[in-house]
């Protein structure tokens, strides 16, 4: 917490929400640069402050004057992390089906099930949760704000993942928790709109991360091929290996266009999901192939800890899978592509 | 030639030349959106545009008010089509080992030689020959502009290509050939300097050609995905098909971003031979690629001339080895991203 | 037709076929050596023994002892050329969906109905054509015998395709084609059976054909980098190049031991299809990507027809589609993949 | 170590040592069937094994009767390990520059330098050392036997690496360490051959563990597919998802028959450098790529250790590194290109 302070002391802890809140007020291209930057040094930082920027992105977008200034400003401040509470076990591509109840009571709802796989579980104080108001399917789901200690509210298992290992994952446990009338999120069934929402932010803010990350792997492995010499010539000077490093270098620079152009969209308030999806799809596929490009370069050194090579790659594999699936990814890309070409 | 005189008319037949000399006087950018449009119909007439282009742009470049005034109206117009002849026989990616002479004589220079794969060899006017009037390697060389129907020029052996079927490529034989003084290109030994200057520009061009191919590749493919029915439903709704078409626009889209910033930062004066390798290596391994998978897509039909997607990748394959090949570019890019992180 | 005769002469026109009948009585392993060798002057050639020697298969295997009296002779001593038709316009992948009618008449069948894409379409004399004599789907399809000249029956459109040239490919159109009983392979509603037990066939054989093809396109390329220099050396020592080349050649060894892996099952009786399905799709898919690389290797030169690597990528393309396009494959590798995993 | 003795009372510690010194006597191909069986449930005990199996064979080889009954028994019962000890921070691909030095005294030898990268280092009692008793080049290497514990023998930094956690990794030193003149293997100077001798088994030994880790991988992801629901069926029925698996299942079966065409090349006393390092190239390109997606078929709880799928891919990265890089085995691929086409 006190290096994450120390982000919200630099004034990027609530870059895109707006300055009357406490926020920078700057758009989601100054997002990105932001992520991108601390993602070379720290993906799990980073993931951190990208998961509690969408969470505020989503107060500030769909809740009301009261909600805002009341939970805004501890989070553009750096004070505190929010979060972001999704998914369930038997839920993971497949967000609409998700089990987690919320049953209408005087004065407000009481929440009961589990959430699985949630960013900054335990660290955070604020959390956006779905849970089900009413039928089977997306209309059913509504979105509520539940704060850390709430009556009920508890964190379950915390998992022992690969990489990210600064950023902690964990259960969020509601059993019979009581969350008042005025921390619904607009209305009841609102929730998958604002879901929605969430991942279309959260696919740009995961390439920005993306991209930083494998910058960072292509910088190490360029510098120590530069530096390394193995019958008696730098290894960069070695062609095949050179040219997977200019392979390496034309993917991150492809990556980044597209996360730069998504971004732009975005800002512009131009809603193109398809580039948004290949902005996710091709930054995090590129991250996990010149992370571990990288490790190659470096030999048995970069399998060590080191050298921070492995560590890329390890906290590169879950960029794929987060904020949907690559295969997620493909199959929006493809029903815009049918959109697209019905016309 | 019809064909490429109503190129002329509709007025892009110098896009980038200055007014005054009958051009458009427009950026790489509107260019490069030319040649693109072009090549969904046409890669042999956006080749061939393009290289007159570039050729004309030397003139614009290199050449004095006489020699500007002299031949580019014709070429700015469409009436007449510009060449560039660089490669022989024994010089390909080592273009400057060529072997072509020019010995100085009374008033001029007297050229011998053969150059090969020249593109629209034999239907342009105007040709841009580089020929050694010194020392061996690159420093010897110089540029002349030479006219279709001069004595001791002749046209050779015409290729029979495998694409760019309407684009010749031909020969140049040059049996001593006088060449007046006024059609040196600056000055003895500046020959090397005006061809790379060519190379920074057909990287770009070629870029957006195959930018073009691999969109209308794809158009195609998914028009007809969407349209064919086997086991009762359109073949675009098979996800294995799918997930191909999307990553074969996700791989496009990457490109013809890449070949906008390659553009842009030649509008813009900066320098960067990186971006511009990367646009032309990039750009061209995805029109390989997604011209071969739109034949797939289309199966059986898409192997006849029935459907324009098997002369797409025939002619796709020949812009990975143009205008320095791929491997060449791959070369470029390592050298810097030597110098990059030496600094 | 002069040089197939010259195949047979040989003694490869019926490889697999028993002696009795004028084959060679060897194995599928042999069939494959002797295609792989042939692909590598033409796969034209190998491509119209390959479709004679799998109908001939049928006629060993399904025929009754007149048929197999009556036509394997002519095929195995090669002065004939046999045939397989079983796709249409509307039934490509999904076979079973055809359309062509065989109608019960006293006597024999009327048959209606047009196939496309029939390999040696017009130069065989004997085909073994699927048509419907009963229900939809494949339960109503058989299997019948029907010559050249045969009445009511005419060749159609021609292809006019990207490779594969001297193989024609052509339509078959049946208008009131009388065919007499005797020319009904086993019983009525087991063709689709004797077409799938074709495909089992023709995935191995395909897959030895692509190996083949691959085989001479990296000889092609190998020899041509060592004797081509430019900067001075042999265009094979540049590693990035060279290291291109390893990767085709280690590609070309594995796609040739699933071949024989595939080949060996087969002979020995085990039921692979699995393992057939792969060879077809690696070694095809190898093959395009290594005749496509190869033309890379030779650069400009390899993109005319003065070296034979532009005919072997064009050849090589349409092998991914033929015998169940590389994407049925993945479907039929799925199946048992779940059949596998499921017990 | 009790695990490892385990190991050894199956039998199998020294497959293929013969069985007058307590081996089992058999081929290198059971070998492979021994690591890739027991690569399916730890990377790290085949790898002990198989560098203990290695250093076996060195002794076996090319040790006198009196160092082959001195040290083999132990091995070859499980009761002790084996280690080679070969890199150095300077020299890891080019192994031939090492600098360890064994200047010759009275009786023996006195070594000093330190060796890096050693597996089993520290768990090993019995280490095969290279080190240099003569001029620069590999023309000066020997090899010595040297026991766990001798004086001025010890054990530097212990690796620590993103995988293998059970296998230790560790620096060698050696500070005036006296080895007997005995315990010299064969005569000055054969060290380099010896060390080649070692690299042409580990490549094999390599590539079986690498299809043992990748076949168990897929497994692993086609159970969780098959099992798995979302949007109301197993996921590995979506078709992109599937197809993923079934490219898997074919790299994999390549690898396997790669495998064991080098290792009956070997057992065949078939010297065929080239077809050994495609297999240690392709099989473990093959394994980190079947890891990487098989976390990606698992989604989030592939990413944790609740499912070996992380593990896997951890323990894949090195194998690509380990015995020779994967580019190392592409530069003797292609200098057996050059021999072969040079004929």
């Amino acid at each position: 917490m006190d290096i994450y302070n120390q982000i919200g002391e630099l004034g990027v802890a609530g870059v895109t929400i707006p300055e009357e809140y406490g926020g920078a007020g700057l758009s989601y291209q100054d997002l990105c640069v932001v992520l991108s930057e601390l993602a070379k040094s720290s993906v799990s930082y980073a993931v951190t402050l990208s998961v509690s920027t969408m969470s505020q992105s989503i107060l500030a977008e769909f809740g009301n004057e009261e909600q805002k200034k009341k939970y805004l400003p501890a989070l553009t401040s750096g004070e505190e992390i929010a979060a972001f509470a999704l998914s369930e076990s038997h839920s993971g591509s497949d967000a609409a089906a998700l089990k987690t109840t919320a049953k209408k009571v005087e004065g407000g709802y009481i929440l009961n099930g589990t959430k699985m796989w949630i960013t900054s579980g335990g660290i955070a104080k604020t959390y956006i949760v779905m849970a089900r108001t009413g039928e089977e399917g997306h209309k059913g789901i509504s979105a509520f704000i539940v704060r850390d200690g709430a009556e009920g509210f508890s964190y379950g298992k915390k998992e022992n993942k690969m990489g990210w290992k600064v950023s902690p994952t964990r259960e969020l446990v509601f059993e019979n928790c009581f969350v008042p009338e005025e921390d619904l999120l607009q209305t009841e069934g609102m929730g998958f709109k604002i879901a929605l929402s969430a991942l279309d932010r959260g696919r740009i803010t995961i390439g920005s991360i993306a991209v930083g990350l494998a910058q960072r792997a292509l910088d190490e492995a360029v510098k120590y091929a530069l530096d390394r010499k193995q019958f008696n010539q730098a290894i960069f000077d070695f062609q095949g290996l050179q040219f997977m490093m200019t392979d390496m270098a034309t993917e991150v620079e492809c990556s980044r266009l597209l996360v730069e152009e998504a971004a732009r969209n975005f800002d512009n308030g131009i809603k193109n999901q398809k580039v948004a999806c290949m902005a996710k799809l091709k930054a995090t596929d590129t991250a996990m192939k010149v992370t571990t490009d990288a490790v190659q370069v470096l030999g048995g050194v970069g399998y060590t800890s080191e050298y921070p090579v492995e560590r890329f790659m390890r906290d590169a594999k879950v960029l794929q899978i987060v904020e949907g699936t690559n295969q997620i990814q493909k199959v929006v890309i493809g029903r815009c592509l049918k959109k697209e070409y019905a016309q």
